[in-house]
């Protein structure tokens, strides 16, 4: 695939994209779909049978999968051919991450090991490393295991207490400390385990088998119970010199890096999930009688399976379209070879729209699932039913990978960062808007999804508006003001949601689908693109009045009521076509 | 207490409440301050320690609880003197309600056997039901349950084919049928079971050891584990006639307003439940550290805090006013004889409150929760945490009792009904909205809690204004259309709750109360007051674009937005002050 994307990360914010700047899923070839259906035969036949002795942890099972999946491929996708992996661009990832949950508890173990427990050694490792860990990876006879977060060290990765020594031979790194809520700790073979080598986080890969290696119990948890979580315990273990990842002292790099990539493919498994519950839900809702009729009739039930199937809609644009921009990045990476320095920035080039897919698709799942419960009424809250434990097992996403508070506030963040250092002309960008709003014509005569794409366009326009009054009037504050940060990160998100949403609709409206999907797309670019103006409305209102004041204040909210300037539209109206296609399909319509 | 509420059911939509209409929780008396503490010391006390054995449903644990309980009075709360009781009025009801969440799964018994369990006898009993029922009731040796839903029959409560038939002698109605989801099954005696003689929904009471009465295998739920919830299976059992509750076929009557009561109940439990999560949460993020400082002096955590008080505020503000209503239609009964005519309309004038407090507080409970999970980081997903618990214990509340969406929906249709029967002059109030908006005059030269009282006038305006369009152009196809009929029930809620807090803030700045107290009320309603309007804002506009169409669309959104003008405000400045408060009080701030 040839993308020629030309937006660099954080770029969306100033540009005008085209529909030609984004991957859709629609854009998957034969040996995408070939590969997801083989993935959810797998699962479905495999695993499905199985999920509650799973849930139990019940001895070996979840290693039998994963040889299983070893041999199907699947634990190799971005492991270089040579050495056992298939070479796969990054749409194959989020294929197979999409089908992966449902097994349940096995998409965990399976993300952490594929994704953050593998990826540091194929992005950051040596040759050697690569010919010595990666092929056991790829087959599955070898489980990883990212070990980052330490009980007094989360969020606060860089505050990490565990330590390493050189030994007095320069031979051995003798490791000290504890891992907490360490994924697949209860079998894994190999470790990704971050410690301070002079104050200074480093990356070592540490074997099971190494002397001083122990682990604490399993710990209880709300959801996911099928997955191992425990503490993982360094007690003087000495890990050879040669078993350090990356760069000595740059383990931040490594460990940052490749939550990037965990995050864009959380975000895989959580629309793969969120379709999942909306089918079991569908499933149960034209089942289920009361008044005679089916739940399905009901405009209450109907208006819930038109919100989610939107959201649904808006997260996996952003999830193609952030994969198209990951594959652009990564792909002329030589990751058979020593590629740390190229990997770091390749990786870190769409840091921010790795962000934005983790928490804006995380958080569709629990509208899915959360409503999937409140339409089985009170057999939502009974274990016999799917969606109870679906409804455990994805509140974990909002908290790892990053929570989405640290998530939402990496947004502007980072790009006030890239904005001081002048790789993005943010302020410069903030100006024009002024100036635009000061000459009259903002009028559109667009209609239809053209429309749509006008208001984004002026939606940016706000963003870029109300970052710039904040800048300027709080100055060095911001930085530390969460409040008006999250505000725009609100904002940032829910543009990016509804450009990818009508950029889709409008790329789809020239292929070959048929025409319930075109429908579709259109009717959910639209609903999608309509609410998140609301918020967007809501949140520059805030971030504005709080930055602002007196006769300013009028006069910049007159400006942000221009830029807010939108045709009526009949939400209730789109909600009903929407529910409509959704409940005929009996599934998410469009996959 | 004397209040004069004056206030039809649903009125306060077509009325300009005053302060002195609503009771408020600065309001109680030393009384019902002694038995809070009362209730709150003996759950801390006894029921703390064991919340693990109450989880596994340790034999005998509840019921010993339920005893000691009764010994203090809390079982007969609303049970006459001479019959064991207290014969006290609601505000103690919802006192005790707050509290006794704090024993977690207790609750949930604990509503069950003294609301929709023990208050069908004490409000449609007769004399000799009484005198039989309820001093065992009182004092906790018997324990009720209450048996209306079955498989087939949840929100659609009068499709339960459970039956009953007179025998040839007319001595006993013998009973058949399954009763789904029934809380306290497991060691309950007394149930009140709903069953149909002749088609018509009657209400009996069945004992545990009368023959034919069976039960199923304990549920296994996503919460409440401590709570007992089974079938209660009935074949040819043999109840006397004398055991008829209400009157003979109008079991409904008895069925729909003693859910009235338990959806009152259940809003008190849900604030004490709220109250309880903040204080949990508060304490663990003013103890955990990450970057150097406790997770209480970040932004992103603060305005969380803030936006929990807040809601929790409205919806304690509902709680009490629905109280003073509740205890207004209520305190003239005199339940020591036969009293069921009267109470059926005692109770139902307040349906409508009683719905809207239900919805409002069991959806600010889920805020609490989802956000206390959050606040927790990774620790929000672990067993040892409580707030890992009461998120799954509260997932409950939104659907029993009738689920939110029925309780939504029961908020218009009561309306429309009591429009139609000339109750309520709702059509005659829109069209007077109308004629206002002509006029010019709807400019306010208020400023603070006056103003807001000013924006809830509109408010009310603009839901009659939408009413009446849908009611216009829909027809009879409205009451058909949940779409608009969810859009106003959200409206209504919104003002009930702004309302609430406002009329609140607004009585207690001439209380003598503390400067932080006062500093409180008045920011949590103006942020409340706030939020509501953004609210109301998106549902206007949806149920106006919804049902008309062309210029009269344009002319009434233009009437819409005269309506929704108002004053700026700083609602981040607002989150600011109400988080400084919170934290520094580490518990919802003024009770
Ligand atoms: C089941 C499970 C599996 C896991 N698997 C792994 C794994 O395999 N490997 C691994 O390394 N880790 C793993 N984790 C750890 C996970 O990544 C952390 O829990 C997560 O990063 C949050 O850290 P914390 O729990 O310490 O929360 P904290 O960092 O203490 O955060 C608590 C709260 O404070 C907020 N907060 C923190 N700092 C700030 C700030 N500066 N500004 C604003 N808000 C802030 C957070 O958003 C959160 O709401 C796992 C956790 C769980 C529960
Ligand atoms: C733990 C637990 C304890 C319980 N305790 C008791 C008890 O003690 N006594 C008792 O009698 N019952 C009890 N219940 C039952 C409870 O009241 C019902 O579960 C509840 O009323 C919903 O009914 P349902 O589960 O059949 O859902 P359904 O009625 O099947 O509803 C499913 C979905 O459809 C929606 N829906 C249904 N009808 C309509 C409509 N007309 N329009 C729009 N939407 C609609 C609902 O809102 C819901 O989202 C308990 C339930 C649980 C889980």
């Amino acid at each position: 695939m040839e993308l020629e994307l030309g937006l660099k990360g954080g770029g969306f914010l100033l540009a005008d994209v085209t529909p030609e700047q984004v991957y859709i899923p629609e854009e998957l070839n034969e040996d995408h779909l070939q590969l997801k259906k083989m993935t959810r035969n797998f699962v479905e036949k495999e695993i499905g049978p199985k999920i509650e002795a799973l849930e139990e942890q019940e001895d070996g099972l979840i290693r039998g999968f994963m040889a299983q999946a070893g041999e199907l491929g699947l634990l190799g996708l971005e492991i270089p051919e040579d050495l056992g992996g298939m070479s796969m661009d990054k749409f194959s990832t989020v294929v197979v991450g999409e089908e992966v949950p449902r097994g349940s508890s096995f998409a965990v173990a399976f993300a952490a090991h594929t994704g953050i427990g593998t990826l540091p050694i194929v992005y950051f490792g040596t040759p050697e490393q690569k010919a010595k860990y990666l092929p056991g990876l790829a087959s599955g006879e070898k489980i990883a295991a990212y070990c980052l977060t330490e009980p007094g060290s989360g969020s606060d990765a860089l505050g990490a207490k565990s330590t390493a020594v050189l030994n007095a031979e320069g031979t051995h790194y003798i490791l000290n400390g504890t891992k907490q809520f360490i994924t697949n700790a209860g079998f894994a073979d190999i470790f990704l385990v971050y410690a301070k080598v002079d104050g200074k986080l480093t990356n070592f890969i540490v074997e099971r088998t190494m002397p001083g290696v122990s682990f604490g119990p399993e710990e209880k948890k709300m959801g996911i119970k099928g997955s191992s979580t425990r503490q993982v315990i360094l007690e003087d273990v000495a890990v050879p010199v040669e078993n350090v990842v990356g760069e000595l002292g740059r383990g931040h790099v490594v460990a940052f890096n490749i939550l990037n990539v965990g995050r864009f493919k959380l975000a895989a498994a959580a629309i793969g999930s969120a379709q999942l519950a909306l089918e079991v839900t569908l499933k149960y809702a034209g089942e289920r009688k009361q008044f005679g009729v089916p739940l399905s009739s009901f405009g209450a039930i109907q208006t819930k399976f038109a919100e989610i199937a939107t959201q649904t809609y808006l997260a996996e644009s952003v999830v193609y379209r952030t994969a198209g921009l990951m594959e652009e990045a990564c792909k002329d990476l030589d990751v058979t070879g020593d590629c740390r320095k190229e990997a770091g920035k390749a990786i870190e080039e769409y840091a921010i729209e790795c962000s934005l897919n983790k928490v804006l698709a995380s958080e569709v799942l629990d509208l899915a699932v959360d409503e999937g419960v409140q339409i089985h009424g009170g057999y939502g809250f009974i274990a016999e039913y799917p969606i109870e434990r679906m409804y455990r097992d994805s509140r974990i996403n909002r908290l790892f990978e990053g929570t989405n508070e640290i998530n939402r506030l990496l947004v502007p963040g980072t790009l006030l960062k890239r904005a001081m250092s002048g790789e993005l002309p943010l302020l410069a960008a903030a100006k024009n808007v002024s100036k635009d709003l000061m000459s009259a014509g903002l009028g559109s005569e667009e209609e239809g999804l053209a429309a749509l794409l006008d208001m984004t366009q002026k939606a940016k326009k706000l963003c870029l508006m109300a970052a710039g009054i904040a800048a300027q009037n709080l100055g060095m504050e911001l930085k530390d003001n969460q409040y008006v940060l999250l505000g725009m990160a609100e904002m940032i998100l829910q543009v990016y949601a509804m450009e990818s949403g009508v950029l889709r609709a409008l790329k789809v409206q020239d292929m070959d689908v048929t025409d319930d999907h075109k429908l579709f797309v259109e009717k959910a670019a639209t609903l999608g693109a309509y609410s998140a103006m609301n918020i967007i409305e809501q949140h520059a209102k805030e971030v504005i009045c709080a930055a602002e004041q007196g006769d300013s204040l009028s006069t910049v909210l007159a400006g942000m009521r221009k830029l807010l300037r939108r045709p009526n539209v009949d939400m209730i109206g789109l909600r009903q076509e929407i529910a409509k296609l959704v409940v005929e399909k009996g599934k998410y319509p469009i996959r």
